[in-house]
C-alpha cells in the first residue's frame, strides 16, 4: 500500500508540487488526521498557491451536489483544465464510497491525470472541518489543479466555515428545496453567487426556478444577480451553462480586483473560523484534564454554581480572560 | 417607560422572583445588550431556577413556529400552568412585531400575569445567541413560569446551541420540508423528541408524515419513538394532542431520573457553547486592537504565512496555547 510508504516533508511538498497523486493522497490523509506533518507542507508550499480557482457546492443533502460535480468534470477536463475535487459532505456518495448513477463516468476520472477526487472525514479533528477543507484546498492548489471544487452540506454554520474559502458559492436545489427557499427568503441562509435547480424534469423543477426567483427579486440592488440554472445532473443536462455561469461570475470578480478582495476577507475569515475551533477543542480538554474545572461543572449542574459564572471560572483558568471577556 | 427606571441588583432579583413583569422584561433586556447586571441577577437567581419545564421549538422558517406557539399558550394556561416564551428567531413574527392572524390572540396573552413573551435580538452579543437564551430560560425559570418555550430557527450549530437547553425538542415542519427530511434522513439534522407537521390541510401533508416516519423507522430501537402530529395551527387544531406529546415525553424522562440526566448534559454543553463564543469573541477584539496581530493576518493576504501558521501564533499571543493546541 502506498500509505504503508514513510514520506517526508521534503518529498511530501516535491511530489505535491508535482502533481503526483501518492503525495497528494498521503497529504490529505494526514490532513484528514490533522497530522502536525500536513501543516509543514502546506506551510511550504502555501507562497505557490492562489492559481487554483475555487468553487464551493453546496446545498441540502439528496439534492444532486455530487451529480454535478461529476457532470462537470468532463465538461471542466474538455476545456483543458485541470480540476481537484474536496469533498467534505458525510452524505455525499463521494464520501461513502458509492458512487450511484456515476460509478462509471467517476471510475474514469479516477484514472485520469487531470483529476483528484477525495473525500474527508474530520471526526474529532482539532480544526474542523473549516482547517481540513482550507488545507486540502491549497494541497490541490499548489499540485497545479486550476479549478478546485469543495462541496458541503446543510445551511449551519460549520457549512458556511468550509464554503467560506470559495470563490464562487454554487447552491444546489431541487424541487422540494421549500426550506432552502425559506431560509434564502428570510435572511438566514446567505445568498450564493451561482444557482443550479437540479432535476429539471421534476415537474416541480420550473416553480422552483420561479419561487428562488422571486426570493432575489427582492434585492435587485446587489451587483452581482446570481444566475439561476435548470440542470439534470445524471443526464450531464446544461451543465456546460452552468459552468459558464461560474466562469462569468469569475469574470466579474476579476475585474476591478474584486477577486483579490473576496480572496483576503476569506483568508482572514478563515483564520478566525480555525483559531476559534482549536481553541473550542482545547477548552473541553482542558476542562477533561482538570479535577477542578470538572468539579465547577458539577457545581453547575447542582445547581450552585450559575453557568455564566462558570463560564467566567473556566475561560479565566483557561485562556486567563477576566470577565469581561477581556 | 418603565425601561428607564434606574434597578438595582437586588430590585431585580427580588422583582424577578416575584414575577413582576417590568422587572422580567428589564432583565431581558439587560441579557440582550449582554450587560454584565443581567449575569449578576441570573447568578443569584440560579439556585432557585429548575423548577421551569422548557421547550425547545424549532424548524425552517415559514412552518408556523410562532403560530404553533400561540396556538399552545391558550392550551397550556387552560390547563392551570404559567407560560414564558422567548423567540431568537429573527425571522419569527414575534420578533418582527407582526403577529400575522394570530396579533389579536396574542394581545389577550400580553395582558395575563401568567403569560411572559419575549423576542430577542442579540446581534453583537459576546456569548451569542447560546448565552442569551440561556440566560432567559433561568430568569422566566425563577419567574415561577411552569413551562418556558425557546424558539428557535434552521438546523445548523447555533440552533443546536439555543435548543440545546431545552428537556423536550419540538421540530415542526410543513409540506413541502423536503430539505429537513433529507437532512434527519442523512443524520445532519439530530432527531427531535416530538414532530409537528403544521399545515394539515394540505394536500401533501400526510404525505410529509409518512415521510417522517419512515426517516424515524430506520432507527427502530431508539428507547423513545418521536411521535409524529398533524396540525393547524392557525386554527388551533390538534394543539391539545401535540401538547400531550410533549407532556408523555417529559414523563418518559422523568420516569428512572432521565431527566435530571439531561438537564446534567445539557447544562455542560451550553457551558462549553457559551466559552467557546466568548473566546471567539475575545479573539476577534485581541486582532482588532494588536497591530502585530495584524500583520500576521497581512501576511497571510499576502501569501507569505500560511493561515495554520497565522492560526498558531495568533492563538500562541492571546491565549498562550501552544502549536499542538496544548
Amino acid at each position: 500500500m502506498a500509505g504503508r510508504r514513510r514520506w517526508t516533508r521534503e518529498e511530501l511538498v516535491e511530489g505535491v508540487r508535482a502533481g503526483d497523486r501518492r503525495a497528494l493522497a498521503r497529504a490529505i490523509s494526514l490532513v484528514e488526521n490533522g497530522d502536525r506533518l500536513a501543516a509543514e507542507v502546506v506551510h511550504d508550499l502555501y507562497p505557490e498557491t492562489g492559481r487554483a480557482y475555487a468553487v464551493g457546492i453546496t446545498g441540502p443533502p439528496g439534492v444532486g451536489k455530487s451529480s454535478l460535480i461529476a457532470a462537470l468534470l468532463p465538461h471542466v477536463r474538455g476545456l483543458g483544465l485541470s480540476v481537484g475535487v474536496v469533498s467534505v459532505d458525510p452524505s455525499s456518495p463521494f464520501s461513502q464510497g458509492a458512487l450511484l448513477g456515476d460509478r462509471i463516468r467517476l471510475a474514469d476520472h479516477f484514472l485520469d491525470p487531470g483529476v483528484f477526487i477525495r473525500s474527508m472525514g474530520t471526526r474529532g479533528h482539532l480544526g474542523g472541518l473549516a482547517e481540513a477543507s482550507l488545507q486540502a484546498l491549497l494541497l490541490l492548489d499548489a499540485a497545479g489543479k486550476d479549478v478546485v471544487f469543495v462541496e458541503t452540506v446543510g445551511t449551519g454554520q460549520s457549512e458556511v466555515e468550509v464554503i467560506g474559502i470559495a470563490d464562487t458559492v454554487l447552491l444546489v436545489l431541487m424541487p422540494g428545496s421549500g426550506d432552502s427557499i425559506q431560509a434564502l427568503k428570510a435572511g438566514i441562509m446567505e445568498i450564493p453567487d451561482v444557482i443550479a435547480v437540479n432535476k429539471l424534469d421534476h415537474p416541480a423543477a420550473r416553480t422552483m426556478v420561479k419561487e428562488v426567483r422571486s426570493v432575489l427579486a427582492l434585492d435587485a440592488d446587489r451587483e452581482w444577480q446570481p444566475p439561476i440554472v435548470l440542470t439534470e445532473a445524471v443526464r450531464g443536462e446544461n451543465v456546460a451553462k452552468l459552468w459558464e455561469e461560474i466562469a462569468s461570475h469569475r469574470a466579474f470578480l476579476e475585474r476591478d480586483g474584486l477577486l483579490e478582495e473576496r480572496r483576503r476577507r476569506n483568508l482572514s475569515q478563515e483564520v478566525f473560523a480555525v483559531a476559534s475551533s482549536r481553541a473550542k477543542a482545547h477548552l473541553v480538554r482542558a476542562v477533561e484534564d482538570d479535577a477542578e474545572l470538572r468539579r465547577v461543572l458539577e457545581e453547575v449542574e447542582g445547581r450552585r454554581l450559575d453557568p455564566l459564572s462558570a463560564v467566567d471560572e473556566i475561560l479565566e483558568k483557561v485562556f486567563r480572560i477576566d470577565a469581561d471577556g477581556r
